[in-house]
């Protein structure tokens, strides 16, 4: 491995996911199910009108997860189901998401509830989580009996966890007040949970001893915040929300995001405006501003920082090899500079 | 085993499934989640309005396990997590076919979409998969890991059975034909196969060869086939469908059940009307006696009877033992003796 440049490892990684999942998706593509099974191809980007690479975002989660197995300086390819597992797992909730949260379009395309309708799209999303644990259990040409439960049973953990920061995102909605600690309790069980069990889901099977897991599991777990506290950051000054599409923007369906709940604590100009509700496209820049000078944006910003650094300290302590340490800090890193 | 009473025996089996899924339930009831946790209980008859054993349904999964695993002659308390397991499986798909055939009511009871709103429901049937799963892996207390991962398996690959067969029911409503071929495909998935696993799983745990444990899975299957063709029967001409309260005949809604597609497939009087929709609560007398002169009872009758056989046929080939066995022949004899 010691001659392979991080980009080439990376770009290995990519096609060998999409191969692992379409080889697990493929069970389902038998005489009589062919749309059963074009749903869920069409959901993960690979057919349908605007298939491609662009449909199927970062693939962000095995990738991380790989990068770990990587990083213990074991090969990534025994990680391939695991791999697998977590970005179905991920794909099922974004699936069921979108009907829980009536989404017409992901990533620009048209959602499988819009497409097939609900009905369809909750039994699609059903077949996708029972996948995601089936591909679980093809870890067992590669890894010893015990490794193979710990990781079922881990990914059971996190599918349950899943569903809990659900719940409280879902409840939040109808609540007038949510403090800013229940935001953190959902969000860990709706973004880092799953983050979290990537990276040490990547170290278990490279063989890499507990500790050293539970460092990649708090890598990820600190990795999960700052990413969902910079994406609700974007959802508001990110590139589509606060330029030319403003119904893009977070506050005009009225999340409760890390910096509107921060805003409604500061009880100020902001906050009486929102509490308010229908905001408009015409109101949301003169909104934001309100927002960043009450400072929204900058607690936001720290907040992520913070995230970000504490993630990198537990990466450094999983002491991991090159070439997949610099990605993983590269990664890491990104995160701040995104913009959309 | 010797001196119990095939009725003590099932009595005892009943609580102790009860306790086991409360138990893993129960892992959902932490700070802040007791409403999450109030869903599922609602949903499986312990709290709420109309709580009680008449809200439970039979349990008849979880018990056709341990009986199968007792009728192998080993004790049926090692099997109490997969039957926990089965029930669970069974009930997170009751939970999203309720809001799939938009019912507002399940036993005489709101459904839990209808009480809690459809993204709720979504995610706690999501919750009730995975904790279903997570049953699974109790059995590592009680049975070798080379059992164990046999036993998760068979609930996953069962899983996927039930979503194909979901995903073709959907289907079947908005096709002009559906071939009584395809229909039984249909109910393969959706009722069989989880029927069969209870079985075989049951068969598994107790310790019986793979050959005893295709009879008992053959068993199941057959079990599951005649299960749904007297349900079907039952919707047209059970008491409640005929008598009094005809607006939950199966003829209201169009489903098309194995009786309607024999009606169908004569292309007669019943046929001509059928096709036309819309049938009320005051035809539907007439149209059952109808398709009851066109042959539809007689047929579904002799469908039921036949498969009842083949599935009696498999459970004396894998030679069950008292007092299970008695209990095993009463259960299937029973649904040829159900009035509603």
């Amino acid at each position: 491995m010691l001659h392979i440049m991080p980009q080439d490892l990376k770009q290995s990684m990519l096609p060998a996911i999409e191969n692992e999942m379409e080889e697990i998706i493929s069970q389902v593509d038998n005489h009589g199910y062919q749309q059963f099974h074009e749903m869920m191809a069409y959901h993960l980007g690979w057919v349908g009108e605007g298939a491609g690479p662009e449909a199927r975002g970062k693939r962000f989660r095995p990738l991380l997860l790989l990068l770990s197995c990587a990083a213990t300086g074991s090969g990534w390819e025994k990680a391939l189901p695991a791999a697998a597992a977590v970005e179905l797992l991920h794909n099922f909730s974004l699936i069921h998401d979108d009907i829980e949260d009536n989404s017409p379009l992901r990533r620009g395309r048209e959602t499988v509830w819009k497409k097939w309708g609900i009905p369809q799209a909750i039994n699609s999303g059903d077949a996708m989580l029972t996948l995601a644990h089936m591909a679980m259990l093809r870890l067992d040409k590669f890894v010893p009996p015990d490794i193979l439960f710990q990781a079922v049973r881990l990914l059971q953990e996190t599918c349950l966890r899943l569903t809990r920061g659900q719940y409280l995102d879902i409840d939040f909605e109808k609540r007038e007040n949510v403090s800013i600690q229940e935001y953190w309790q959902m969000v860990e069980g709706k973004t880092a949970a799953l983050i979290s069990t990537c990276a040490s889901l990547g170290a278990l099977i490279g063989g890499a001893e507990p500790r050293t897991c539970q460092q990649y599991q708090d890598f990820g777990f600190y990795l999960g915040l700052a990413f969902q506290a910079q994406d609700d950051l974007l959802g508001i000054w990110g590139d589509s929300a606060i330029t030319g599409k403003s119904n893009e923007s977070d506050l005009i369906c009225g999340k409760k995001t890390l910096p509107v709940l921060f805003g409604l604590s500061r009880n100020g100009e902001f906050a009486a405006r929102w509490k308010l509700g229908n905001i408009q496209p015409s109101e949301v820049s003169q909104l934001a501003a309100m927002l960043e000078s009450e400072g929204g944006l900058t607690f936001s910003q720290e907040e992520t920082s913070r995230l970000t650094l504490l993630a990198l300290e537990h990466l450094q302590q999983a002491i991991p090899q090159e070439p997949a340490k610099g990605i993983l800090i590269e990664i890491t890193n990104k995160l701040l500079k995104r913009t959309g």
